[in-house]
């Protein structure tokens, strides 16, 4: 990926997308020694930066396919993300979902207009039942993270924040799949070359750090994990370019995840999931890499079930 | 009040309080036919407006009477803001505060460096406490909306609002004792005079409606509203001004606040308190009004307990 293809996709998505907004806090900078920029992209569309990717991928896909529809398996924001960017060309997008996906994340997908076919809870149910409403209907697939489309979408965040908050001197993203990690290290390495690039993991869900550590794509764990967004693994795009362009993965403990989203919640005021708490988590566990630093921090999204918020 | 006075005292406060966001959201804007541009002072100093106003107060207040510190009686956001103002200019408040006050709040006007002393939660022993600690110290007394200086400084709110979202049909804001919807009718007359001004208040704390169908201040409901922010009555500052430029109050039932609250959060992202959602409450029972419109609605702030939130 070079500059261009990123202006080049900013400009594409831009008019379906928000530029979301940057906050600061003086408390939160006060309690780690730091200045934080928050890039919210929990008031992205759909509520998670997933928009993002998806308008990418579905706006370059050649118009003819648009009656086709667009298909994926998600249980999470990719699902809603893609049913929102099919309908703004007028397209359709059908989600599979497993039976025991989680009603909002069902609901969302439909406020956006997204076809559900439910399926069993397995990957393996999942993907049988991808290919055979795709043979049907000659969808094109767009996959949640391992596709350069959606992760050249998700690197418009980065750029954004760049654009918005110059000469930082460190950036932090959760890793799951690795597609906004994958676009946070481009943009950055194209736009602020200076700024180091460190991911954040569940250490429930730590299949990217021991990756990197072996070299080898590691499959995704049997978790349990709060951060429900980050319990996927790596794919064959997005390991080479965090390989490239990552500094380090920092572990978090799920308690340091309960913690940071209450904090953030509380002197933020705003509504983020648990994924978006790893970061503020792992800074809370040890803030000692980025005391006197200009630190940039992406708030993943904010879709979580409020009546049952784990604090 | 002039545009002068609005203008003065947006420049004096400017250096120590927020420029708050304006956020708007396609789905509440298809759910309720209209335009709606939400004035996010959860994101203010102190989560509210009423930094604003405190931080007007403390700056008007002449330098020499500062070393003597500044004092309020306040079991909500006014003692935390007044704390927040006095430690701006180097000084000090004291915030008498009921002994049965909730710890959130408490620990709010700690971290801003106020000092508390308790009384019992009677009205009388708050102003006996606070006239007692007064004549001890000479602290200049901040009142927490019935007190010009205050006023001007929650009218640039509506000011800032103005300036960014310009021609709006209406704006509306909730009332407790009068002192941002006051300060917003002013600065709306000022600055957007084409714009419908309404207020909006529980129904089980109807004082101010009653004031201004009676003609008379109606003296504060025993009320257990939610929306604890609001269950102050008017003061003979605040009530003329509403009596002259508000168009209409409107009042909200319970239900509506809590069902308000969580759609706001759900669909915003943002951290509201009960307060905050009156407005979007009176839309969901009646939104007939604001139909093909383009509606400012004040979100005055979002500290709330969220160990407790009402659904």
């Amino acid at each position: 990926m070079n500059a261009d293809i990123i202006l080049e996709t900013y400009n594409r998505i831009e008019p379906f997308i928000n530029q979301t907004v940057v906050l600061t806090n003086s408390t939160l900078n006060q309690q780690f020694g730091c200045e934080i920029f928050f890039k919210c992209e929990n008031f992205q569309k759909t509520g998670a930066f997933k928009a993002r990717g998806a308008m990418n991928a579905v706006l370059t896909t050649p118009a003819e396919l648009h009656q086709n529809g667009f298909i994926t398996h998600s249980s999470g924001n990719h699902g809603a993300a893609l049913a929102f960017a099919a309908a703004k060309v007028g397209s359709v997008a059908t989600i599979i979902m497993p039976n025991n996906a989680p009603i909002p994340k069902i609901e969302s997908v439909k406020r956006y207009g997204g076809t559900i076919v439910f399926c069993e809870p397995t990957l393996q149910s999942r993907e049988e039942t991808m290919a055979e409403v795709q043979k049907k209907t000659g969808a094109t697939v767009v996959p949640p993270y391992n596709h350069q489309k959606v992760i050249e979408g998700q690197s418009t965040c980065a750029f954004e924040l760049h654009q918005q908050v110059p000469n930082l001197d460190v950036v932090l993203a959760p890793i799951g799949g690795g597609g906004l990690m994958s676009g946070t290290a481009l943009a950055t390495s194209l736009f602020a070359p200076k700024t180091t690039v460190i991911g954040v993991e569940p250490f429930n869900a730590s299949d990217a750090y021991e990756s990197l550590q072996s070299g080898i794509i590691q499959p995704p764990k049997s978790t349990t994990t709060l951060a429900d967004g980050l319990r996927t693994s790596l794919g064959d795009i997005t390991f080479p370019i965090l390989q490239k362009h990552l500094k380090e993965i920092r572990l978090v403990q799920e308690e340091s995840i309960i913690t940071a989203m209450k904090l953030i919640m509380e002197t933020l005021k705003i509504v983020i999931e648990p994924s978006a708490a790893v970061t503020v988590g792992a800074l809370l566990e040890d803030a000692s890499f980025v005391i006197g630093k200009k630190v940039g921090i992406i708030i993943c999204g904010g879709n979580v079930d409020l009546s049952k918020l784990p604090f």
